[in-house]
Formats: structure tokens, sequence, C-alpha cells
């Protein structure tokens, strides 16, 4: 009576991304519009089936699926959570492993796999469409847990074309964040934080009063370095 | 050339719970010993595979395998992170999806399916066995769950016989928080969040000095109810 493959009747697994990047300051998500039923000609997260032949693990599952649907590389993957239920996809019950990273902006590919276009889209534009299966749900919850996590990592800064002035840190930061923040206190942790250097190149001329200064970050620095920019602490 | 069910070798699909109480100040996690291959007469959390024809959502299928190999109910259950690959199971490509509750102490089942033994452990005799498949992981992304919840939910307020002194109170959040707090800190976070009322009870004779008045939790108090007991905040 011991179990094998295929006594039961085994949900459907998929794996989806969401992939956020910044577009000229403003708050990008990646999409797919299906190319296949069902929700087919919409718009959709990335993702697809787990290959149990090839994938070793969900996460090689997520970028896979990732780079043939949009021809984009994520450079890490942090997993948000899992959505599983009876009636989510109409093929039967189904479980999907979501995924997000934020990185920066890469061109997609003009050939992806099983979908008729791959785009950026402004997130709020994105959210105003009606997605495929749940994925507005999906993405609000990539979208809570980039805002939450933005708290306390230096992700935006790698969303930047170098150099950059720390104004042009702190308006990434308040546009993946979601919200303001106080500029003395910002700047406060991030030099404290000792992840910046100054790129020693000229700013550009022009402008009234003391030049802002342009920051790189320092070599090595880590996506997962850590850095609290809002809330309590130093 | 769309996607029918059974197109592709599916993963299996299980999920797991990771139960936590307190028993006589101790935290404890709830395991279960196995009774079929494999890894049969190991322990292991509670678990099972989803059932497409009953289940409704992976949240109902965790609570059903919970109480079905313990004969315990629990009150809430949240999602911790999602495990899968090609290696955990012997079976083949599995995923499990890991739940977690801390609630108060409720016996085991006398009959449970598919168990031989179903026990309450205290934690670290639980972490010091080789338990099944990947569950000392699991345990260990639960136990993390559970301490950085503890620091900002009132959870541990539910694991205490009523009434109880502001001592046993705050013994209970360092044992689930795996970490000592500040005595002066906790009573003014505590009585500021206006989440307990004093029982009204005589104290038990004897002692000496003032003795310590008894509190229970305000009616309707929630689980989630917010009170952030260390760290930086008021």
């Amino acid at each position: 009576t011991n179990y094998q493959a295929g006594d039961y009747s085994s949900p459907l697994v998929t794996v989806d991304v969401a992939i956020f990047t910044l577009i000229e300051g403003q708050l990008h998500v990646l999409l797919v519009q299906r190319g296949n039923h069902p929700a087919q000609g919409r718009w959709a997260l990335p993702g697809g089936f787990i290959d149990t032949d090839s994938d070793l693990d969900l996460s090689e599952a997520a970028g896979r699926k990732l780079h043939e649907k949009t021809g984009v590389n994520a450079p890490y993957l942090e997993q948000v959570c899992t959505a599983g239920d009876a009636r989510r996809d109409p093929r039967g019950w189904s479980v999907t492993v979501l995924y997000m990273a934020l990185m920066a902006h890469a061109p997609t590919a003009e050939f992806v796999e099983t979908v008729t276009d791959a785009r950026w889209w402004p997130l709020s534009s994105a959210q105003q469409q009606h997605l495929a299966f749940d994925h507005n749900h999906l993405l609000e919850a990539a979208r809570q847990r980039l805002s939450s996590k933005t708290a306390y990592t230096v992700l935006p800064i790698h969303t930047l074309d170098e150099p950059f002035t720390l104004t042009q840190l702190q308006q990434a930061f308040e546009e993946v964040l979601g919200a303001p923040l106080e500029k003395k206190s910002f700047r406060r942790r991030i030099l404290s934080a000792d992840i910046l250097e100054e790129s020693g190149e000229a700013p550009p001329p022009g402008g009234r009063g003391r030049p802002a200064a342009l920051f790189r970050p320092k070599a090595g620095l880590e996506d997962h370095a850590f850095v609290r920019v809002v809330g309590e602490g130093r």
C-alpha cells in the first residue's frame, strides 16, 4: 500500500515571475501576451510548467521560463508566495510558485516561446489590465514584497545608470517603495552604510549653486547588502 | 498544440505543517512518525498529498492533513515557503508548501492515519533528530519565521493559561523569540498596546513583596493584533 507516482491526481505545477525595473524613473513590470489557450491574448506574468526532466529546482525553472518567454535573465530570484486551488486555472487544480526580482532595465527578445509579445509595462498600467488567471493578485503580492524589501536592501541602486546623484538615488528608492523619504535621513543612512563611492567624474555643467556629487556603488557591493532607509533605527 | 493535463510529467505536490506550542514554558513542535515508505519510522512534520477531488486550496489541504495525522486543529495557518526539486523525495520531482502556526497546547489523537505516532517534541530535541526528507530545513525555516513574526504580533499570548502575570507573558515571548527582552521596555509596550485586562482574581498567597497582578487578553483580541516587542519603535 505504499505510494507510487500516478496513484494520485496531482495538481498542475507552474512558476511565475514578476520582474520589476525603473525606466526613466518609473517602476515597470515585465509582462507577456499569451499565445495559447487558456487566456489566449491576455497579458500575464512570464512563467510556465516545471520540466521534471531538466529543471533541478523551482528557482531554476523560474529563471528558465523567464528567459524562454522574454529573453531576459534575472540576476537573482526571490520566492514570494505560492498560490494553489481548484479554480485558478481552467485546466484543473493548479499550484504556482511566485518569484520576483528588481533589476536594471534589459531589452526583451524579439523571438519568444508560446507568447506573442513581451513588454515592460508601467506598473500602474499593468495593474489596470485584466491579467490572465490570478495574475493581478500575484502582481500585487510581488509589489508588496518589493516595497517592504526595499526598506532594508540596496536593490534600487542596481536600477540606476552610473554615475548618479544622491537625489536620483533617493527618487529610485521612493519609486520602488511607493512612498516619499525624508531627504536628510535618507542621505545619512546611505552614506553611513558605506556602500557608495564618489565617481570622480565632473558633474554636468550649468545649473545654479554647488553641483551635485556623482556616485556609483562600491566594487563588490552585494545585492543583499543591508541598509535601512525607512522606519526606526540607524 | 494546446496544453492538456497529462501532457507533462507533473511534480508531486504536498503540504507540510510546523505547529509550535509552549508546554511548561518550553517551545515544542508537533511531529509524526511515518508509518509508510519512504523514510518509514522517521519523524517528520505532519503533511501529505493534495487531494484534488476534495481540497479547495493549499491552506485547506494543510489543515486537513494536520488533523488527519495528529488530531490537532490549527486556529490559523501561515504560509512560510515552498521547497521543490528533483532530489528531496525519492518518489520523484516533488514540491511541498510549508505552513506554520503557534497555538495553545492541544492533545494529539490516539488514532491517526498513515503514522505510527504523533507527539509534541521539545524544539531542540526535534532539531537534533534526522527528520524525514528535507524536514530539518523546513523546520528551521518555520522556526525563523516564528521568531521574526513574534517581534510584532501577540501570538505568544494565546499559548498561556489564563490568568497570567506579566513575567509569565514575557517568558513566553522570550521562549518563542529565542532571545531575552528588556523587562521595562516589554511591559511598557504590552501595556500601551491595550490588549490585556486585569483578571480581577486574587493572586496566589505567599511570596514576599507586592503580589504580581494577573492578566488575560481583552475580549475580541485578534491573533494578528500588532505589538512590537523588540527593536526600535514605541
